[in-house]
């Protein structure tokens, strides 16, 4: 293990913090919450003080080539130090008295979780609201990839970027963006920038106040999900949770698509078997739902438009609410436990295993039903014509089988709290996938406080291996991993 | 496809089935049911009628080289039609007025799951309570496998008996019985034989009633489960049921291990990996469950005679109860949910995606995550020290995918019903693996009759499909299974 090279790279990510603290620090000077203001500023000091230590600490770290390895264990590292730094405001405000509350908070706003652990949202300070959607902002990019994005590459350590742009990205690698690491993070940067604002002024031109705009944009961006609101959305215009449903859809696609689309490539964003199936199954669970709901809403409109947002807001994993699911009858709320599962798009800000994921799974099974047929026929899997490597094939099923195991782990661990089973298996479905809102007591209606310091710590665990895509955070717990070469 | 060579093998089980059929006519005629004793006449001559009409149309029929494919079909097909004509005495008598509660009931008995539709058992006649304890002990050996112990093998049709056996017994193949077919089949079968005469005398031991001792017996061998009392086991005592909690453990280890006792190959026994996992995993989660329920009985003897039942039922997917573990706390619950999946041995009776499947998707993972760590170093996986090839790995990989897909659509399907998500969930995974009960409205003391056509017709393909190990009931859907060469 480099751990020199570990240590500078924690000393920068932590700097970068720093400065993602001062909008909300202004903010709070500005709403007069001094306290808030103030824990702010300590943050700051405390996040760059860190930074300066490890820095010192770490001068003259060597710059070879990276081993995976130390990419995945960074990549874990990196994300639990930016959230217990992060944590410290919500903690130190008094806003969240107990540090696991604000660790779970902050987590969960990083990994674009959005499940809260507080009972009422609306009697936060502005400064606190704003750090939690900001966070699901740069969270759901990547934290990483945004330093990638802005510090300058001097060649020698192109090994350690791409390692980490890997361990950070979600998805299978099927057709990687353009070869430049610095300049398809810069990419993914300036499409999502330009992404969040087009969003921030079509909820503005719904009559949203600026500060409510900022931080729904912020969340819809990242799927996220944190609500402002102790109702989410469902107080909002038809217009605006309108416009959500189509930004959160939109935001759960591919980046790469809309890369292909400003090189005018059309025809290979239509033809591609991700976002088909991902539209498809995004249609197809609205209208059942749709059907299933009708008795409930007053009109067909309004009952569409529940379908259509709760089905965009879990499948994106975003994790918003316009009307109590919880109610809704089991068939319809089975549909969205299994979207949840199913998740966006790779290469999108959404949690979940990832429909490319679904989709190779799907054939590799279809592959060997047919192998029983045709023992001695080679056959290759191909998606959007192209041949997919067993390498790759190999690693999606390992992901399908550690993703089972942490399920039943955490499941059992979070039964311990003596919660109905519908609470537990969903509170750990509803965080390891990044979505938000569970069933039972950790409905959309409902929030986390609840649970015993145990469970929220293996739900902060199930939240940053959803986001991280599992492998970084198991890596942690693996000593061999951490030898030195 | 070769429908002669199938027709005349329909034709064949068909036939073995109407013998089964006799003594519980003479049951029947004995105790005075004589309606029931004339539908149980009547079943098999129908099911004389069938396979005669088979047998004729099946004349010359071509004996030439099975293909794989042809194998699993028939064995699809062959289960359908021996819980076709098996549920027709259940119906015919009218103790299930509906035929898709006999079928379900009797497909509940072959597949060994216990499940019943029937809100009082004790009410049936001893003629349907002996052929549904019955159908649970031929159908945990194997239907197929029988006939293969009883038919002359001639060499020509080997290829098909390879076949067959290998789709009907469960478990990915590692480690093979005795070479020829016919010897493994009769080796099965007479230990499988043996040992179900040793327990019923044990039972006969503790005071159990001659009838109530054969049909435990049928159910604890088959790791079936059918109560033959409302309360299943709640009511014996202590001694009977420890007795039916080791043999239940001991029904669910690997037939190999038994064949190796015998061979005096001990230390080959010790060693197992999948037998030491499966111990292992009894014994821890009886321990945690045991702590866990302390507070619900009188007495630690009691406690941990429950906890040890329920554990035992459970994990070897049989289904008996002494307590209403539906009211047990989350934690035990959830235990036992996760014990339904993991199952017994791979070559026992019992079902579930089986310990050595467990232990084969483990160590795929941690050779995928060892690979992280080590790209270029090449790894074998090794069970009972001896390499596992990649075909068995891949198989076991698309097990578990279309294990979880078979999952997430039952449940879909179940959930139109409205019943809660607990019992929509719980009612699929105990029916899929072969369990019994579930939880909420089917829990222990509940039973499934409540649930719709549609819904039973699902959990019945979802039975068949948990005890053949899902290919052969999928191939059936296959259309290019069904094309001729």
């Amino acid at each position: 293990m480099n751990y020199k090279m570990m240590g500078r790279f924690l000393s920068m990510i932590l700097a970068v913090e720093t400065i993602f603290m001062i909008p909300p620090t202004v903010i709070g000077f500005f709403e007069g919450a001094s306290k808030t203001t103030l824990s702010f500023v300590l943050s700051i000091v405390i996040g760059l003080a860190i930074a300066g230590v490890l820095a010192l600490l770490t001068r003259g770290a060597e710059k070879r080539n990276f081993y995976a390895r130390e990419g995945l264990l960074c990549v874990g590292i990196g994300w639990l130090a930016l959230s217990l730094v992060g944590a410290l405001p919500l903690w130190l405000s008094g806003e969240f008295p107990l540090f696991i509350d604000a660790f779970f908070e902050i987590v969960s706003g990083f990994t674009t979780t959005g499940s809260s652990v507080s009972p009422n949202v609306e009697a936060l300070s502005k400064a606190v609201n704003y750090w939690r959607c900001f966070t699901h902002w740069v969270g759901g990019m990547g934290v990483l990839v945004f330093l990638l994005a802005i510090v300058p590459e001097d060649g020698k350590g192109s090994g350690f970027t791409m390692h980490l742009l890997r361990a950070e990205s979600p998805g299978p690698d099927v057709g990687k963006l353009v070869p430049k690491m610095r300049r398809t993070a810069a990419t993914l940067y300036v499409t999502y920038i330009v992404m969040t604002v087009i969003t921030f002024l079509f909820l503005i031109a719904g009559n949203m106040s600026v500060f409510d705009a900022v931080c729904t944009a912020f969340g819809t961006a990242g799927t996220g999900g944190f609500g402002i609101k102790v109702d989410s959305m469902a107080g909002y215009s038809p217009y605006i949770q309108w416009v959500c449903a189509i930004f959160m859809v939109l935001f759960g696609i591919n980046f790469n698509c809309y890369y292909l689309l400003i090189l005018k490539k059309i025809s290979g964003v239509l033809r591609d078997e991700e976002l088909r199936l991902y539209l498809l199954t995004i249609l197809g669970s609205s209208a059942l739902i749709a059907l299933n709901i009708g008795a409930y809403y007053k009109t067909v409109g309004e009952t569409i438009r529940h379908a259509a947002f709760q089905v965009a807001s879990i499948i994106t994993t975003t994790g918003y609410a316009t009307t109590d699911f919880d109610l809704w009858p089991t068939f319809s709320k089975t549909i969205l436990l299994f979207l949840m599962v199913i998740g966006a798009c790779a290469g999108s800000t959404g949690g979940g295993i990832k429909c490319a994921r679904v989709l190779l799974l799907v054939k590799g099974l279809l592959r060997n039903i047919s192998q029983m047929l045709h023992p001695n026929k080679v056959q290759v899997i191909r998606v959007n014509k192209k041949p997919v490597s067993e390498r790759i094939l190999t690693g999606t099923n390992a992901y399908l089988c550690a993703y089972v195991i942490i399920l039943v782990i955490s499941t059992l661990i979070v039964s311990i709290d003596g919660q109905s089973f519908t609470t537990t298996f969903t509170a750990v479905l509803s965080c390891f996938n990044n979505v938000g809102p569970g069933l039972d007591a950790v409905g959309p209606t409902c929030h986390f406080g609840e649970l015993s310091v145990l469970s929220k710590l293996v739900l902060s665990f199930d939240m940053l291996a959803g986001r991280l895509e599992i492998f970084p955070m198991l890596m942690l717990f693996n000593h061999r991993a951490w030898k030195s070469n």
